[in-house]
């Protein structure tokens, strides 16, 4: 994988268990910034990172993280209020924005999407008009993503609203582990893809499987 | 796998892709009975199937598959009509009832779910208040079932409302090839499953795979 020089991702939420994993493995490739709400949050995990990955990791805060990057990852764990996308949104003005987020329940022991008819990448996509998004690693378990020696053999679905939006977040899932990035069409297909995680959960609840991801065969 | 005794499975809307080749395919370990609306094409069918599992199939209208099997598995293109159900209700009373179907919309070309918040196998379960409906077949192509050269190493997400009607769809989805039945959870998960197939139509197109169907990793 050739290093995509010197491109800046923010981890908006990189203090989380799932942006602490992508800073990690992208740390390799990318220049990363965490950013987390709390600096001093931001700084610790940085840290931490810099550490695990062996490359320097940038602790800030979101609206700093944002305003300094080249793509910016919403590593948070469900939907973001509409106050922080707002703050953010022109700090991420042109930018790639990549969603991971899935909107879930937890009700009565199994998963589902609080969201049907919709999903998380589209309400990004409304609140960050200026920005190109997409949406990816839904499915990457954030606790094998910390794992370095973690492979990560499994397929991403990427959704986007253009081929072009596609392949640059391609490229970024490209670069961690052995991810391979697939097209899953628009943003609203979201809707489909972002179901498949509470799938997961519940196949790995039910049949005492540890963070199963998928691959296409 | 063993043999299951003399177990009748039905294949409602068999004379279709998907229940072709699923007669084809469990005629090694049951007594299939291919149903069709049409007499004529369920004998058709029956005989076609017969020849390329070298194995008896029988061909009957969908009422007579029905009242005569243990196990009926509703192969039909789309969500069946309220008319077909209720006509199929006692004949399958007390009896295991499979649903593969996914209701789906195709436009401007992508697929989506034409049932958001609900799911088919709930409707079917509505519509058949006195059978043991489960989900399960989702995401296994018709094309590569009907070819028995295909090994089928996929995973199927298995949705029961008990583990007892889980067990008994297991059973027949270990049948299939090499296809792994998981448990998805509750018939209200199947939202979730469903939503599994026109993400992976959506894939197939956009990235030019054939008929990817997906595994657990």
């Amino acid at each position: 994988m050739s290093r995509p020089g010197e491109a800046r991702i923010a981890i908006i939420g990189g203090a989380g268990d799932l942006g602490f994993g992508l800073a990690v493995r992208l740390a390799k490739a990318y220049n990363v910034t965490i950013g987390s709400r709390d600096q001093a949050r931001a700084a610790d995990a940085a840290a931490k990172a810099s550490t695990a990955a062996r490359v320097r990791v940038e602790g800030k805060t979101n609206g700093e993280a944002a305003s300094a990057c080249d793509i910016a990852i919403l590593a948070v764990p469900d939907l973001p209020s509409p106050d922080l996308l707002s703050g953010l949104a022109q700090g991420l003005k042109d930018k790639l924005v990549i969603s991971p987020i899935v909107p879930m329940l937890f009700r009565d022991g199994i998963f589902s999407i609080s969201l049907p008819g919709e999903s998380a990448a589209e309400r990004v996509a409304k609140a960050l008009p200026g920005s190109r998004v997409a949406g990816a690693f839904h499915t990457v378990p954030a606790s094998r993503l910390a794992q370095l020696g973690e492979e990560l053999a499994y397929d991403v679905l990427v959704t986007a609203d253009s081929r072009e939006v596609y392949d640059q977040t391609a490229r970024v899932v490209s670069s961690v582990g052995k991810l391979r990035p697939f097209y899953a069409g628009p943003l609203t297909a979201s809707r489909l893809v972002e179901a498949i995680t509470p799938a997961l959960l519940n196949v790995s609840k039910l049949n005492k499987l540890r963070s199963p991801s998928i691959r296409l065969v």
